[in-house]
């Protein structure tokens, strides 16, 4: 058997999440069904995270075993001949035996992006978040600034999230207006908590409507109560883009 | 009555065209139906273009008459609210009694994209035709050049089009390649014939693929024959841009 390291992209508008669930149309659903229908054996995929319903992905990562002798040059070709539109592999590569798509990750870049003109933009309409209110650049910005770091993102995170260990490292977190009225924001961390990425997104979106102050960042993280923060916003906007198998070395 | 103009915006994909068809799924037809409900009178729509099947438009220009008492500028917010994600009003305003979006037209711009990287982009994969080969930019330029100017076009034009008169201006005619495979070809011209611009853009392709010297194209123009023209391509690459309703006055 050997090991491959998948990178995909999807559009995960008409996808319930990524994880496999029994009768729903799910990213790892469809993967495992076309490799298995491919390679005529079962095929198990691991992803490197497991995106919610309705996030994207332009860099998520998996990984899978199989011996089927398809040259490695002429896999993603093979995959993609069998895959749906809205889902696509970008590359297949062999793996050392040991890979594990999720355990060896080092950190996970996700993207949010909010359209705040009056008329969205119908051809990105998919994965950007309508929001057609005015938001302030610098002041989001600076509590941006206040999120990077190690902390503990309770406050951040889905209170039904159960893990123990909440706290986590943001190696780089900004907001830029890349065009006039599209704001988007990019996180680059060791690990995300339930729901953190779109509760940041919303908490930021407050500061930028000029409803809190960028110095109510440390507060929130040391109140370490979900109720604190702002909104969870819509999964629309959500793009999981990349994942780093080495240490972060910056942007 | 008042007469309004509205701009509009539509993802072709799930359209079966512009043109009202019974039990179909149109543009015309969903504008319609949305009108009619939104000011409770039967409202008819006039569009400047009859866009085929699965074509987008990111400036199709309409027209209409209402004496519904809503303001101004309220029409797009009223309009959006009641359309589906893949039709946008972007622009309604009021026009002079006489307005005629398809009479008073001058120019229509029209973009065609081919993605001709090995994997293409995914989030923009419903707005591009997937190309996976090498084309020569220089080469497709050139034959373009050709194609600027007054000329029966009937070559370019599908052959169970039933006009009588062929002969349209091309104001402009040029191709780009934006990012790395990314290839646009940008059109503007006084009226088009059925299907013109993808059987255009068929032939420009070949050009690009070495199949024949940029040269052809005054042949081609000049033997007034579909068949010896390039094929037509689908219609996911293309959007209709902009209508002129004023004389041409250059990019």
């Amino acid at each position: 058997m050997i090991k491959f390291k998948m990178v995909i992209a999807y559009d995960g508008t008409d996808f319930a999440g990524f994880q496999r669930q029994p009768g729903q149309r799910t990213v790892q659903g469809v993967l495992e069904e076309t490799l298995t229908r491919i390679t005529r054996r079962p095929v198990a995929v691991t992803g490197a995270g497991r995106t919610d319903a309705g996030v994207h992905a332009l860099g998520q990562v998996t990984h899978f075993e199989s011996d089927c002798p398809i040259p490695f040059n002429r896999w993603v070709r093979v995959v993609n001949d069998g895959l749906p539109r809205d889902l696509q592999a970008k590359k297949v590569e062999p793996a050392a035996p040991g890979f594990h798509a999720r355990k060896d990750a080092y950190w996970k870049r996700y993207r949010y992006t909010l359209d705040t003109n009056r008329v969205p933009n119908l051809f990105c309409r998919r994965f950007r978040t309508p929001f057609p209110r005015r938001l302030e650049l610098n002041p989001m910005r600076q509590a941006a600034r206040y999120l990077v770091g190690t902390h503990d993102f309770t406050s951040l995170s889905a209170a039904r999230a159960q893990v123990e260990h909440r706290v986590r490292t943001l190696y780089h977190c900004d907001v830029s207006e890349d065009e006039p009225g599209i704001f988007t924001i990019q996180v680059v961390g060791d690990g995300f908590l339930y729901h953190m990425v779109r509760i940041l997104a919303g908490t930021l979106v407050e500061v930028g409507l000029g409803k809190r102050p960028p110095d109510d960042i440390p507060r929130i993280l040391s109140a370490k109560d979900r109720s604190v923060a702002g909104k969870t916003l819509p999964p629309d906007g959500l793009v999981m883009m990349e994942v780093g198998y080495t240490p972060w070395q910056g942007m």
